[in-house]
């Protein structure tokens, strides 16, 4: 018994069937064009393992309607990517390729594959937060990512921004200096107008940077209490801000949450993730998960 | 069969008896004194019912250690209550009465009194903040309590503050101006030099706690995704502050997240506890739900 992953993103969708890292049976990765073109071909990747597949977990970009009760349960709802707002990107694979579809967000998949085969395994809760193109957040608690009313959007909380030390007034469409406002990757080009690739690890850029970063974190710490904090995403290529967060992090708690994992072991709290593909393997074991459920 | 509760607070303990709101054996108020006294009358109360209870549930002041793992299980930790800090709370109780004692903190057992029969009730996932002398928030996540690292400690997220337009520095002592810092009931006691209660409604101090009230519960939302937010404790009795939070929360949300809850109805999303006590009754729910699973 076979299950599909797919990771639906808003440059790339990459595919793979399989029941873990060391047991692929194929990976493909398919370039986001039209919603036909694109879900055509993710439904021709799954038919050629058919009738094996006996479930398909998919992690979408978003915003997503994740609510059984609601009309619009697995569309892609406004989303800015052209051509994709009000996709039924779900009910769309489920007619054609009659398996069960479970779907989630993009991080939320992220954090479960981390959690099963990467960096978090062994937790019952986590956190994989992507700092890239956006900033996002995904949360696995008592092993099951999590939903509420919608879905965590941890890029949109708001931090302290000091305005006489960062006169950059953020990004946000929606929120201005909301955290993705503030660090995302674009945010950094609009702030320095470099690109974060471009600036050099001792630019001052980075401090910032990481500060930001360490308040999110303390913030989910107080929030969400996780027993690891993965990060990922384009930003974080730059290696030394990991060292600059924890610091900072635990500069900002300043020893209030008295557990060794802040205290002495931040180093293994902090992390980066471990999984070449976190995402489409978190949709493997969403498949699983659900299939074992039912 | 019979459940007992306890609400451990720094000023009383409840202790309660029954198996729900509608069914109490018995309810006894006992002053937190020592740590000896206290658990002695405590005790003795519960005696009283014996042999019929089955399961104690104790809602505890902290910070308490929840980690089964560790040798600190069931203990209350650093606290600055004087004679209260190492106190083997649960301990204590379990060598005497001789039945399983199962603990959280005071506010995951009061989220969990609201979820099982009061303002969250048909939720699956809430948070119960209470604002007062501290600000303490407890979730509800798939049914049952929240914990990971540690426990959640909503109180110490940090917000943005303008430090132009609140010129107050806030007065945690770990944390200068975080959440509890800048909006619990000592705070606004500091800032205007008048305890909440005898600040009129139409006071300027209002708005401004509305507001990191609002920051508080925005960066919760986008964190958690609580389907039903409950908002408790003594600075929450200024019954203005409700429609101002929410007015204030939609402008931060800015529609970002586009659910009818945060749009059309947020007086039933935000809103005031429904049971008077709201501890106490958790407290018995999570002996209740203790006994069921094992």
């Amino acid at each position: 018994m076979l299950y599909g992953g797919v990771e639906a993103g808003g440059t790339k969708f990459v595919c793979a069937v399989g029941t873990g890292p060391q047991n692929l049976e194929g990976l493909e990765i398919i370039p986001t064009t039209t919603p036909e073109e694109t879900i055509g071909s993710v439904i021709a990747f799954f038919n050629r393992f058919q009738p094996q597949i006996s479930a398909i977990g998919v992690g979408s970009f978003g915003p997503i309607d994740l609510n059984p009760a609601s009309v619009n349960f697995g569309k892609i709802l406004n989303t800015p990517k052209e051509g994709w707002a009000q996709t039924h990107l779900i009910a769309k694979m489920g007619q054609t390729l009659r398996v069960p579809i479970v779907f989630d967000t993009d991080v939320n998949v992220a954090a479960l594959g981390e959690a099963t085969w990467g960096a978090s395994q062994g937790t019952r809760s986590s956190v994989y937060l992507t700092i890239g193109t956006g900033i996002g957040g995904g949360a696995i608690i008592n092993g099951k990512p999590l939903h509420g009313l919608l879905h965590p959007e941890m890029g949109h909380m708001r931090l302290p921004h000091d305005s006489q030390l960062d006169q950059f007034s953020g990004i946000c469409p929606y929120h201005g200096d909301c955290f993705e406002g503030l660090a995302s990757g674009p945010a950094i080009n609009a702030r320095w107008g470099i690109p974060g690739e471009s600036i050099p690890p001792n630019h001052e850029a980075w401090k910032l940077e990481a500060h930001y970063i360490a308040l999110g974190l303390a913030n989910i710490i107080c929030t969400l209490s996780p027993q690891r904090i993965v990060l990922g995403g384009g930003v974080m290529k730059q290696a030394i801000l990991f060292q600059i967060i924890r610091r900072d992090l635990q500069k900002l708690l300043n020893g209030y949450l008295d557990v060794k994992e802040l205290r002495d072991s931040i180093d293994e709290y902090v992390i980066p993730p471990k999984l070449r593909y976190s995402g489409v393997l978190g949709a493997i074991a969403l498949a699983n998960i659900a299939s074992d459920s039912t």
